[in-house]
């Protein structure tokens, strides 16, 4: 189920500067029976996300209506929304005027998407270290951009099955994040997550997670956290919004038991997880 | 003019991976008469810019002919050759046997081009200073890949018709290029270009002028190049497929003559503009 710009199609124009040159954003998120979680959230990254890029994003009405007809018929549902900035002339100079193209599409959240490395990591995960690091950009740091092909080189690094997310540094050997996902370890009872100012993709669940530290009374710093204090940590999980929370057991020689904080920031999320209505 | 994978089209699928994470490469060229300009140079870096991001590109024959039939036509034309990873499910690992997709498409060079910032800046071009540094990426530094935000940014910066070209710096202030094209400085009679071994694009026409000062016994060096150096230059220009050479006579307040290495190396690079028969 796709639409473009409101109406059901598979296509776009091949002009679109999405596919030129990243010229845009997304999101991914769940729905249960059609409607959206932590819609609001989404939203909001989106439009903030656009506002970083110099683009004004779609209403939320809009954007909320396409969302639920894509999603509709899905008892577990994933939509991914798309905004560039439109067809363009050749040339980087962007339009004045731009008319930005939106794509909406969904699909069902359940069981493929256990292949895929999404689900079904409860118990604790496997994880191994990349070896491409992120470039410190901080332009575009924290944006959920079109641009990321440092993910997929990061992500093309292994095939093993049995291995669901790759640890990703930056240049100056600081733990950014996963592939696809967000960073968290536990020192000492507190709760660390890298500083994205310079690299790395500041996710909705990730502020799920720093909130819910705060309604726990949990102490909860952003900070940049270099590859040994990850290896020290006493807890290490990854989270976004399909995933949940996944406690990591195993990272290349590293192991851990699944920790206590895990398991209370997962039940915390998996509490908070109420679709719209 | 518009083919994908061979076929006269105007959209290319929704679920691309060259718009949902910029996952593939790109060329622009020139074709006088439909028969394209420095086509083996073109083919060799669009082969080795898809092999830097595992991607066996399509054969040069097959290529060859698409732009042909593409550029058919236009007396003086330009063509723009994307190769993508093709359609992929979603999640960034790179699919084992990608379908490619590409996309050929053409347009008369003149004399719209010349409005974008193209051609015409023979008596020397006016330039600005970006404020976008970009960042280092050895994985990616070089590839004329789809991922092209900085750009972008770096384009919009500016309005004024009057400036052609933004100068670009890398986060530790050495220039690497313009926003779209190869820079060149002359320095005590030698040339110098950027080091494009942590960002910047290495362009088929960069080359091209340091193969000609070899044949011209001129020295030239491939060097980081600080900001500092560029401002005390003896000449300064700019190359791309598109428009030649064009020379830089101001970057914010410092202004130069059109230097006679520039005259000499512009000369030297329409000597080889001979098209494939």
């Amino acid at each position: 189920m796709m639409l473009v710009n409101g109406t059901l199609a598979q296509t776009i124009p091949a002009d679109d500067r999405g596919l030129a040159y990243g010229d845009g954003v997304f999101r991914t998120l769940r729905c249960v029976n059609g409607n959206p979680l932590h819609w609001e959230r989404h939203y909001a990254k989106l439009a903030h996300d656009c506002e970083r890029l110099g683009i004004v994003c779609h209403s939320e009405a809009l954007l909320l209506a396409e969302t639920r007809v894509a999603a509709n018929g899905f008892a577990d549902g994933v939509v991914k929304i798309t905004v560039t900035r439109g067809s363009g002339k050749r040339g980087y100079a962007p339009p004045e005027h731009p008319v930005l193209t939106r794509i909406v599409t969904a699909g069902s959240f359940t069981p493929s998407r256990a292949a895929a490395g999404e689900g079904g990591g409860g118990g604790g995960i496997q994880v191994r270290l990349c070896a491409l690091r992120l470039a410190h950009q901080p332009a575009l740091a924290g944006i959920k951009h079109l641009n990321r092909l440092e993910n997929v080189l990061a992500r093309g690094e292994w095939r093993d099955p049995g291995i669901r997310e790759g640890l990703l540094l930056d240049c100056d050997g600081n733990a950014i994040g996963g592939t696809m996902s967000s960073l968290f370890i536990v020192e000492n009872g507190a709760l660390l997550t890298p500083d994205l100012s310079r690299c790395g993709v500041a996710g909705v669940t990730r502020e799920r997670v720093i909130d819910a530290a705060k309604t726990l009374r949990l102490t909860c710093r952003v900070e940049h956290i270099p590859l040994q204090r990850v290896l020290d940590a006493d807890e290490f999980f990854f989270v976004n919004s399909l995933i949940g929370l996944w406690p990591v057991t195993r990272l290349n020689l590293r192991v851990w038991a699944t920790g206590r904080l895990s398991e209370v920031l997962r039940a915390a999320l998996q509490a908070g997880d109420v679709a719209l209505s």
